[in-house]
């Protein structure tokens, strides 16, 4: 174990040299209390400074610089994470990439966007669809920055038919620990020149390396979407039928659940109700396609599917504004749920899709058995379940014995049924108990002995993840 | 470095208590001399012993022994690779998979495929095709193992619209180094669960470890494909219209380019005619959808641009018969480039799709500078070239010097073009000097260290890749 310095008026003095703007480096009280936590975890720790970066070779310095004073390190985007991948556990530096936030290039010919770590992930939405062009992750946080995105291989409502952040990235520029600079990939569509340090890296929430770069893959904008709002009788018949939605063969875009309660909480959140809100659960589709006709036949069969499976409606939205206040809604999920508690914390397991149901009836059963409230929702076609575990009015004593025990139980039975501990939001500091249960050792072993070739000394982001 | 065991009677009496069926040991005369090398490269050494797996369970406790006894294993498939990836550098054992065939499950609720490694890549597509389903990657060499194909995270024909293999692996069960059996992914369509150990594995040609099994993504089968055969002027015209056809924005599942010199190898080959071999140069085009209305609109802009562009004339095949006649000529290319001269060497090397032109342009010139033949296709949609250099009537010791020099020359091209040394066939063996040469120091020296925490003894399918 490195024996962490603490930082010094020296050290200080050096950072001043690389940022000559005194208005990026952010010391004592000019931190902001945000950057010692992330959205959602109660995981918390100061760093002793904040270092707005401007460019690679801003972040190489201070990195070299660290390495060699033995000073940790944790990268910071938009802090929107939820189990502490971007909390400070050894204080010492931070360095927040929101203002590398330039598009770079948009490449026409190889259909690639070159990007900065902070741009947000709705500024680089929003820019690809006004030039035609189509950047399918859809992760519902849209002020993550497309970094943090890549830092934990973000998925999104749209991984059913187009995959998760991986499948995006083609080049990385990456710092190493000790401040060296790296490019892994390109502009290239195929790659098998040695072991996949690219892949590797996705996903490593800023453990390995800092991504100072990005080329992504685009797609053209497909010409027509189409949502479909589908009310059942009960939760268990709406997931019961996603399985034969995928076995049909149809490809939705999307395929989400939802029930009620949640629904209620986005109305009040937004102030503007939902297009429907007199069922108990809900099958959120979309389709997408060059044309009307190129989908139809698709989402007929599926409203028939449906249907069949004793859907009580099949509420078609095509135009824009309608499908706007629904998939917004669904948007608001997370922040409408936790405006309707005193405090949560979250599950973000993965299970088959066939198995989505046994686990959601399992969580309900909870409710009551625990004595704590629960409300989940989730990408039914993806078979990855945000659950949210409530505080409401219990004493902290109280909260922290139930929602161990509920952690606990609810990660149990997503192993059980050969799932993983997270779809999409990471592992972090949170979630680090969960993954050593559920992974392997020999796994997990394998991943302490990775992060020691990159970064011997353990200084990038420590506690996180297999450390 | 390890100091390798020699196989000695004792070592050969364990493994036969493991393999108690004596056909499924091959030793002294009965190795066929196949077992020495792989499809093309001149990289040879023979096993001293092949064992024919039938389980995960028999290559785990010979790998084990292997491992507290320091005896190189290599693990070979079909042995279709061309960069001698399957070549038992240090002799020992050669643990052989072909035997272990078999399909396990097709989930048709999760449209997965699970399958042992020595499946091969024709059946596993008729298998699913059979049912309804599609397993995309699509690589020339059909008779290829999957275990092969996940191994090199092999491209094919369908990249510019599908991916590649690494795509459409979901899981994996994999023996490490020392006989540790361990599983990794599922059937799970997200996963931001640790470290990406999966995708690093693919692609690592068998140097980590050994697939004993895999869990692949199916997607539901498109109802019609369409291909079209676009005969043009010059070369430099057809591949110059692909850049074109990408900004388009339509989506072509194939955008193949071919010269007149390698159909008439094709023709003599396989003793049928092509269905046009009057111009110099093609691209040849793949579409598909559900319907022919769905493509239609796609393939008609592209012929339009193609058209634009000079082409002499579009050929579009809607029949069986005739889609396959010409995309057999196709698979056919590197054994018909194979039986046109005596001897040959290859590369396999990516650039970004923009920059195709300007490396073929280049490497015809090297045609008459280095006074050699050359001949070439390639994946004009993705930027994979497949180049070949042929011996013909030269003195060993010419060619060895003019085939050295032109490869230097190449990928040193590609370099500068920002491509990669291998876009899916690999390192193996034959390619270390041209990674080394190409990829950043630092990128080497973290895969070296990878390969270290896998297998620190250096006994898993030496010499390759980085070691």
């Amino acid at each position: 174990m490195t024996n962490y310095k603490k930082l010094e008026a020296e050290d200080i003095a050096y950072i001043r040299e690389v940022i000559t703007d005194p208005r990026r480096i952010l010391l004592g009280d000019d931190i902001n209390e945000e950057y010692s936590h992330d959205e959602l975890s109660d995981t918390k720790s100061w760093p002793d400074v904040v270092v707005r970066a401007l460019s690679t070779e801003e972040i190489s310095k201070i990195m070299k610089y660290a390495y060699e004073h033995d000073i940790p390190v944790t990268p910071r985007g938009a802090g929107t994470g939820l189990v502490g991948s971007s909390v400070p556990m050894e204080h010492g530096i931070m360095i927040d990439t929101t203002l590398m936030n330039h598009i770079l290039e948009l490449d026409e010919e190889n259909l690639t966007l070159t990007v900065e770590p902070g741009v947000l992930l709705m500024e680089l939405a929003a820019y690809v669809e006004e030039h035609g062009y189509f950047y399918p992750p859809d992760p519902g946080e849209k002020s993550a920055t497309i970094g943090g995105n890549i830092s934990t291989n973000a998925g999104g409502m749209r991984a059913v038919k187009y995959g998760v952040t991986r499948d995006y990235v083609r080049g990385l520029e990456v710092v190493l620990p000790d401040g060296r600079v790296m490019e892994l990939g390109g502009k290239v569509v195929k790659n098998s020149s040695g072991y996949d340090l690219k892949d590797l890296i996705i996903g490593s929430e800023g453990t390995l390396c800092m991504i100072t770069k990005a080329i992504l893959k685009l797609l053209p904008l497909p010409g027509k979407t189409i949502s479909l709002l589908v009310p059942f009788p009960s939760l268990a018949q709406a997931i019961n039928t996603v399985p034969l939605i995928i076995s049909s063969k149809s490809v939705p875009t999307a395929i989400e659940f939802m029930q009620r309660e949640v629904i209620i909480d986005a109305e009040e959140y937004l102030g503007k109700k939902f297009p429907d809100n007199s069922s108990d659960a809900y099958l959120l589709l979309k389709f997408d396609g060059n044309s009307t006709e190129e989908i139809e036949k698709d989402y007929d069969a599926v409203a028939q599917i449906c249907l069949e499976q004793g859907a009580l409606d099949v509420l078609i939205s095509d135009t824009e504004e309608r499908d706007e206040s629904i998939w917004k809604a669904r948007g608001a999920f997370l922040e409408a749920i936790k405006g309707s508690t005193t405090y949560m914390d979250e599950v973000d397991c993965v299970v088959p899709r066939n198995r989505v149901n046994e686990l959601v009836q399992y969580i309900h059963s909870l409710n009551s058995q625990e004595q704590i409230r629960i409300k989940l929702f989730g990408h039914a076609g993806d078979g990855n379940l945000h659950v949210y575990i409530l505080k409401d009015d219990l004493s902290d004593e109280e909260w922290e014995k139930r929602m161990n025990r509920v952690m606990d139980l609810i990660y149990d039975k997503a192993h059980e049924l050969h799932g993983q501990v997270s779809g999409e939001h990471g592992i972090g500091f949170a979630k680090k108990p969960y993954l050593s249960k559920s992974l392997p050792a020999d796994a997990l072993e394998l991943m302490k002995g990775i992060k020691k070739v990159f970064d011997p000394k353990n200084l990038l982001n420590p506690h996180k993840i297999c450390q």
